[in-house]
């Protein structure tokens, strides 16, 4: 991997900052958030600004260009991938490591007296501008929102926004229509005396709208705002898209529905002035609800005595618990995934010894044998496919020029998922396919085990997802070892593979109590930097059980595993396990024979059952 | 406990709350807050304006009167207590519960259109100022601090503000003088380029000069602010209580120092008009350090322009970080304390089959074993005593009407500590003289569990101490148990028993992480309404640990036990604990039958020392 040379964007990028085309007054320093205008972790090429002016193309990170200086703050899944793919005019700040400044403590240490910080308002979320510009005012400087985005202007052949067919889904896959939504979040507004409720997020309004779309690979969505009142549903979306006959019926586009359940349809683009006339016609009283993360540029048109800003949407916890239906797809995309995984790992077993497999060519036999799997949409996001020290750069990607071969003596991890029309997964398994060093299988060991801590703990309703964290990190802190991300993630169906609002992460976010239905993943790991990585994750359901006591009343909760994928015995030192930890393993191995046996068998795939059958004997 | 009769009271209140003699507008709501000037958690007597109201005396809990309500929040450990002080004009808010509004959604869910809320500010905290003051006008009410406080203008009798003798603690106890801390915090301000410190919290103040009072019962705090500059020091205090020679000599007030090193005394109530003057002479880029928890009164003095808010102050952090002399102190009066404590159980096994005694003379016995040891200088809290389903009360104290005899039937509980010049202690145990039942040591075998997973818990240096809770919880919760409180709090050295900024809770306060010398107390417990209550604390110093390997040379930390007191072997069913947990009892049971039985020896309490001999038996 060769660092971005950006010597002369910068040198381009400075120049806007003083040119008065852009901007009235100089500004001294320039915000480059990674989101879109709808604060999307995976984002549009059209988007990848701050990868543009950096090099850095991780999920996460601010790059902030002042006149002297150049910094990226992201966080501990990218430090050895930001380093890479950065030249030295970039200092790299470590997000979550003591020693490093907060972009608000950089830019006041960094900038001369009274300076004016910009940033795009449509790519800031609200709450993060909040606190910029209360840290930079209370030093003296000012945060500026700018019209025009420098980055674009210095851009030369940036891509158009996508538009891609939409997808219309029906009750088989959703469980509940979409009319049904709507009637459901506007008993929720009744309640709240709410009068209407903006949706920025992308994956709330292919949610809402039982859509998907495709403009953002990887992520099942479409560009579009919609804002919902009492009576009346208004979707912003480039309206050619709604020319195709088949989501004209499913919108009922064509005029047969209440009027309260029609949906108006405008360009994406007026969702400003539109929004405008929405206040414009408000009684003193009316609220409207936004997210606190939606843009800055959008939460300004509300005037602040009507908005009402959450920390998450009515929409965003609906779409995490997930329904009936919603969790039968997903227990059948898991059993697919598998499938294919399965049929993986026994072609690996036959393939390396010859010299030829490497991590892009795993990565692509991974997504042919999914894309045989029925309902198969695509990947769920960029296959990690890494050997030995790749394994290190916690979010890699193969590239030509760092791909290696997979041999007999370096860990090999792969953590890949997909979207199927019924569900999307994302599972991580790391296997050695010679003799593994007892290093090796005791930091394997220990990673299992806080999974295993995760994924069997019992804790009551009510309990917020960080407070699981440390199961998994337990056996590793007592032997001095950690790793620098969170445990696990919300998944969507046939939706983004990380969603909110819950989570199992050190951090302490503003995560909400899992429930039965939600799903999440569960993926501790360790690595060494130029040595290997490993992580063990499986995605997992919120379940009920039944406990021998039941204090209070509040009745508990567990988490049954989805995915069904053997964990690689011989990585395991059986010394270090409980008889507990023992039993989850054969239980665990025993469940994957049964459910992708079955299935193994019915497609037909015997070579792939003979691999599972070897692969999850028990323990003796 | 019968409640207290608030019929005439609140009549009166609410009469205040129109009377133009204190207001110029009628509130429609008034809140009294816990507190006193100073956000103390324990309080004076002439600060119980909360308790007066309404009757719960317990150390946390809000009360919030309207025309036509009058509402009590309170938190887990005191649901039953309040419910039984408070009469049937007041209704139970359970904090933590779901079901259970906040104080701000309450209020704008029964406030009248417009309503004005009042509040003293001088016992308000800034950030709760804040808090409220947002939510109430976001809602079209407002906040209003009010000159006077309505409490003291219905208040008849109301005590007068004590003003103790002062101790001078000398380099023995406290490892650091006065000046040393001075210039030690000067140093951060110039770092951070601030010119003043406003120092409101009375264990900041008492830590700082070195010096301790017995304003506030069971705190051996005084009433005083300080204004620290980087040339002045300002002291606010009685002036009367400066007129001690030894308190003299000890802050050189008789002209012997240096400038900068010169205390300024000045009567207490003059903090605020002297603020004023310090903050009129800023030159424009001047700024000030005040805790976001210091009285929203004194906070408003500083100008927005000049104030630096922070969570909480660099005293408050140094102070957590014990120095060696005090840490050598701390282990001195746990052993002090061991020892009183052995002699307890010891003279309670001869005595309770008697059948005469009770809650409250085992509470008076342990302060009498207590003063007799070296340096006792009072009880740290008020014990809590507690027999059968008082035990369930989870902050009781035994009071004549309640008072329970202890029997061969029932669980008993205490929770007690001491203030020893050297140190302050506390220790709860929970023990059975007759034959516990299998359920009762199911339950307190759960309770030892988790305390043994946080003990010995082993976590990277920068790990905050929320992150430990859930392993104190693991055990209760697999059989579907919990309790209602955090896990442990910072305990200060011969201060208050419970100080920040560190603690061990499910609550995501803003904690600091643990760092070697910190002291926390580590107690879980089960607590069931009507039946018992099981806790078993003990207060524990974090440590740095060696562990195999070194992740990123962050360096691991884990905790060594203070309190050295026999846990009852009797309670445990071994047959629930790992060997790892077994191992734990035996080690902890050698080191006090080593450390305490020697102090026994030396002081010759044999029958003591017997007694210890005995129940320090390792497991077979």
């Amino acid at each position: 991997m060769s660092p971005k040379i950006t010597v002369e964007l910068l040198r381009q990028l400075r120049q806007a900052m003083r040119n008065g085309k852009y901007i009235t007054e100089p500004i001294q320093a320039y915000i480059v958030p990674s989101g879109d205008a709808h604060q999307s972790e995976y984002i549009a090429p059209c988007d990848c600004r701050r990868e543009f002016i950096c090099g850095f193309n991780g999920s996460a990170g601010t790059a902030i260009v002042t006149e002297q200086h150049a910094a990226l703050w992201t966080d501990g899944r990218y430090f050895l991938q930001a380093s890479q793919q950065m030249d030295n005019n970039w200092t790299l700040m470590k997000t979550g490591l003591k020693e490093t400044p907060s972009q608000e403590d950089w830019l006041v240490s960094v900038l001369p007296e009274n300076s004016k910080v910009g940033v795009d308002p449509w790519i800031i979320a609200a709450d993060q501008w909040k606190n910029m510009a209360k840290a930079l005012s209370s030093a003296g400087h000012s945060l500026v929102a700018l019209q025009d985005n420098l980055i674009d202007a210095i851009w030369e052949d940036r891509p158009s926004r996508p538009s891609t067919k939409l997808i219309t889904l029906g009750l088989k896959y959703t469980g509940l229509t979409w009319q049904d939504k709507i009637l459901a979040v506007r008993g929720k507004m009744a309640e709240r005396k709410i009068s209407w409720f903006v949706v920025t997020a992308l994956d709330e309004i292919a949610w809402l709208f039982n859509l998907r779309g495709s403009d953002i690979e990887y992520n099942p969505v479409f560009f579009a705002y919609a804002v919902i009142g009492m009576s009346s549903i208004k979707l912003f979306v480039d309206v050619k898209r709604l020319l195709e006959p088949a989501v004209r019926e499913h919108l009922q586009l064509d005029g047969t529905s209440k009027p309260e359940l029609t949906v108006q349809c405008f360009p994406y683009e007026s969702v400003y002035t539109e929004l405008q006339a929405v206040c414009a016609a408000l009684t003193p009283k009316e609220k409207i609800w936004i997210c606190d993360k939606a843009s800055c540029a959008l939460t300004q048109v509300i005037p602040k005595v009507h908005r009402s800003a959450i920390p998450y949407t009515p929409f965003c916890l609906a779409k995490a618990v997930k329904n009936p239906t919603e969790i039968q797809g997903m227990k059948m995309a898991h059993i697919k995934d598998a499938v294919a995984l399965c049929e993986l790992f026994a072609w690996l077993e036959k393939e390396i010894p010859k010299g030829t497999v490497t991590e892009i060519s795993v990565a692509d036999k991974a997504e042919e044998l999914r894309s045989q799997q029925k309902e198969f949409v695509g990947l769920s996001f960029p296959t990690i496919s890494s050997v030995g020290p790749n394994g290190a750069i916690i979010h890699y990607s193969p590239l030509p020029e760092t791909n290696r071969t997979l041999s007999l003596n370096e860990l090999y991890l792969i953590d890949s998922g997909a979207q199927y029309l019924d569900g999307t997964t994302d599972v991580t398994r790391t296997v050695h396919f010679g003799n593994p060093s007892e290093y090796e299988k005791e930091c394997f060991t220990y990673v299992l085990k806080g999974h295993i801590a995760v994924s069997a703990a019992v804790f009551p309703n009510g309990t917020k997802g960080h407070l699981l964290d440390s199961f998994a990190r337990a056996a590793l802190w007592e032997s001095g070892l950690d790793y620098l991300h969170g445990t696990g993630h919300g998944v969507g169906c046939f939706l983004n593979v990380h969603e909110g609002p819950c989570g199992i992460s050190y951090k302490t976010f503003a995560d909400e109590p899992l429930e039965a239905g939600m799903i999440v993943s569960d993926e501790p790991g360790y690595y060494e930097d130029g040595s290997f990585g490993i992580r063990l994750e499986n995605v997992v359901l919120v379940i009920p059980i039944k406990t021998k006591y039941n204090y209070r009343n509040r009745g508990s909760l567990t988490f049954e595993p989805l995915t069904l994928v053997p964990i690689q015995l011989k990585l395991i030192n059986t010394d270090l396990l409980t008889q507990k930890e023992r039993d989850w393993v054969n239980d665990y191995h025993t469940k994957c024979r049964e459910t992708i046996g079955a299935e193994l068998k019915r497609q037909g795939r015997m070579e792939a059952l003979d691999w599972l059958m070897r692969e999850t004997q028990p323990f003796v």
